[in-house]
């Protein structure tokens, strides 16, 4: 879909202007003539957005707002609001009813364009963050927890300082978040040793807007300050610097002359975005972390250890370096299971994995395939430091007895088969190797356990 | 780190220079006076991003371009070159050995400080798609793979059309992929019939840059085609209109006069890179559904199951409407597992999970929280209705006999533990709201089983 826009006014005319400006942008459009009919077609339709008439006669526009962010199947739909009255009061009632950006008639064209495509690309981002939606908190949740983040961190970045430092009063009169006041350069010159502020407010510079568009680009591309917010201060009728801005990824841009409670409240939203982003950033990486972990003994499981084998397979196809491949089994499992108990089992396996770990390089890996099984692959290795590795940890595993939960020791063995990988040897599937080395391992088991075999492909 | 890169030139007057321009624009930098240095530091840094003169003494620049990219610790560090001498064929060469770009001295300013934030901004991007970057085929085996994925799809964007038609006539000379001419109008008003192109390549309107500038933040933006790679081919001597497209995310940017074969070059790179970040997205979104999926049955799991009871309970705090938990747990399941085997067990999981999941609305959760034991919640709803839609599953699970994989029919019954969240009820944890429903799920079963019981906090 090209971007489809529901347009919520009652008057033909101002639908018929409207209209023609977003198809004219090439977007597809919906139209409603009443509150309850934009509910219903918001509801059906699923627009990417809204824009709203402020002025409506049914329910006014601000309550339609209000109504539309309360109802979960509308709620990440952002709404941009237009009013023929320009009234700040107003302004902020639709903002803190959920309206994204409030617009007085008559339009700037470019500047309401390019808010609609900066709405747009933040709510694919947010979806693609999501993933799959119903992982995030509810937008009103994170609202409500917003206040036990404690204060967040928003720098004044401009070269104009008095200006900057003016601001900087005004403002911390209004909010608890932490304030500072930087240089343009010193934005960018932060260090890694302490955190980036949250939200950047930039102080447009009306005479040189390139040097304003240029420390946009730099911070977004900046690794340290890429996921901090920016908020564009612009002079008034500077709408076209305003439209780059968003562009360029500002993810507000705000009139200069906004009262301090508008930019309090632009302030706090950015900030809360920025910290939900933040949160499903690192509840991604946690379900990533866990769907390749072995919860019991902390190593990777099964799915990573074939996806990573796979991968130094391909690395070493290029390189044309060796890589090896065991299979490990602890000897006698089900009778230790049988005689102490479960629990017993469980910590001989949770034992095993630390001496296995502990008698690895950084690089390798070694990963529970399941039950008592585990396996460990090493790149950049030959037949005879492989064989070397087998030995070592057979016998770290034979030499010090495991120690169960009520302090008594247990004499554990272990059994290996060991295949190689890569190299000069002819290119076969993943699956075989394993195969190969299963072999081996079923060899080590049948000539009487506690015993390293290496598989006859490597031998 | 506010973005590293490291400087490999034999001439201490060239490293002077570039370091100025790079210090002035607030990276921190390194400098290598040989090719056998920049290798050392290239591992031991891990610098963002890497600047080469081609003309080195001790190893040829595109050899060490070549070297960078196939050590597993700097293959993923983009590569930026410069030349004194303008030569087409050596660009191409370099390119071919993995150079991100070529730069003739002396350096265009603005366009050589987009480009480095370009690449940087990608690689931060391909970083956060790629988490942990061990998932992601090494590029290599990217390459290596691209031929089996069939031809690529390459749309000629603008409004010149005479050009357009004339660079297809001599495309499609060298190169497999599809290609087709479109108009920038109809670049956006592309339906979801049929898939977005891969690449856009976008002829800039030397007389109108806006407009070129404008179809590139619309692609960017639009839901269809923001995954879609964009190359804006530009004239010459505009090095500012390239500089705010890389600004405003194109992918690349190419200068009108490069021969067909760097052009070549060039959009199979883009179109390389443009597969391998879907299959990242894709590989992402496979692993958060394995992680929150019951193997055996499909359902959902305990993880995901809590956090969406969770979820459920914010939501209806908000409204202040109720909702529904209930425990459900397979009769007599040990004693199915013992006189059939473990494969009989798992069937009548596997069809329990599917007379469950009949029996709901689309919005309501089940899942499987371990063992023969399921969790239901549904919200929006009345004790009432809850209790008749336990009653519900209850008979349809005792109604008809499930069916083992000998065709052998096997009476199977359910007890039920039901309570309610949300609405009226004091709020309380979902961890208390999960123990009433097993206190009343425990009823159940010392009252006979096959039965549903509601907690006395809800009844």
């Amino acid at each position: 879909m090209a971007g489809r826009i529901l347009i919520v006014d009652d008057i033909a005319t101002n639908r018929i202007v409207l209209n023609f400006k977003l198809t004219a942008a090439l977007y597809e459009t919906a139209q409603a003539t009443s509150a309850a009919e934009a509910i219903a077609k918001a509801r059906d339709l699923r627009p990417d957005l809204i824009i709203v008439n402020v002025e409506l006669r049914d329910i006014n526009g601000i309550e339609l707002c209000r109504r539309l962010r309360s109802d979960h199947l509308t709620r990440d739909i952002p709404i941009v609001m237009t009013s023929a009255r320009r009234d700040p009061d107003r302004k902020i009632q639709a903002l803190r009813a959920g309206a994204a950006e409030v617009f007085w008639k008559p339009l700037d064209d470019s500047l309401f364009l390019a808010r609609l495509r900066s709405l747009l690309r933040a709510r694919e981002r947010e979806k693609e963050l999501g993933v799959p939606a119903a992982y995030a908190p509810p937008s009103g949740f994170a609202e409500d927890i917003a206040g036990y983040e404690g204060p967040g961190h928003v720098a004044i970045v401009g070269s104009q300082i008095d200006w900057a430092h003016r601001l900087m009063r005004d403002l911390v009169q209004s909010t608890a978040d932490r304030l500072c006041v930087l240089h343009d350069d010193a934005a960018l010159s932060l260090s890694e040793a302490s955190p980036a502020p949250d939200v950047f407010l930039v102080l447009a510079d009306g005479g040189r807007p390139d040097k304003t568009l240029r420390l946009l680009s730099e911070l977004r591309s900046r690794p340290l300050t890429r996921n901090s917010a920016t908020c564009v201060l612009v002079p008034e009728r500077a709408a076209t610097l305003g439209a780059i801005a968003l562009d360029l990824g500002a993810n507000d841009v705000i009139e200069d002359m906004a009262e301090i409670s508008e930019l309090v409240l632009r302030l706090s939203r950015q900030l809360q975005c920025k910290r939900r982003a933040d949160r499903q950033r690192s509840s991604l990486a946690d379900e990533l972390r866990m769907a390749v972990t072995d919860p019991l003994t902390g190593l990777h499981n099964r799915r990573y250890a074939l996806r990573e084998i796979q991968r130094i397979d391909e690395l070493t196809r290029l390189s044309g370096r060796a890589y090896a491949v065991m299979m490990l089994d602890v000897d006698w499992f089900k009778t230790i299971n049988d005689s102490f108990g479960h629990a017993a089992g469980d910590a001989v396996l949770v034992q095993m994995a630390d001496r296995l770990r502990a008698n690895l390089r950084p690089g390798d890996l070694v990963a529970r395939l399941g039950g008592e099984e585990f396996v460990i692959a090493t790149a950049d290795t030959s037949l005879r430091a492989a064989q070397a590795l087998a030995e070592r940890i057979r016998h770290a595993i034979e030499e010090t007895p495991f120690v169960l939960a009520d302090g008594m020791p247990i004499g554990v063995t272990l059994s290996v088969g060991l295949t190689m990988g890569g190299g000069d040897t002819a290119p076969s599937s993943v699956s075989a190797l394993l195969e190969a080395a299963d072999q081996a391992l079923f060899r080590s088991k049948s000539e009487g356990r506690n015993l390293v075999s290496v598989s006859r492909s490597a031998a």
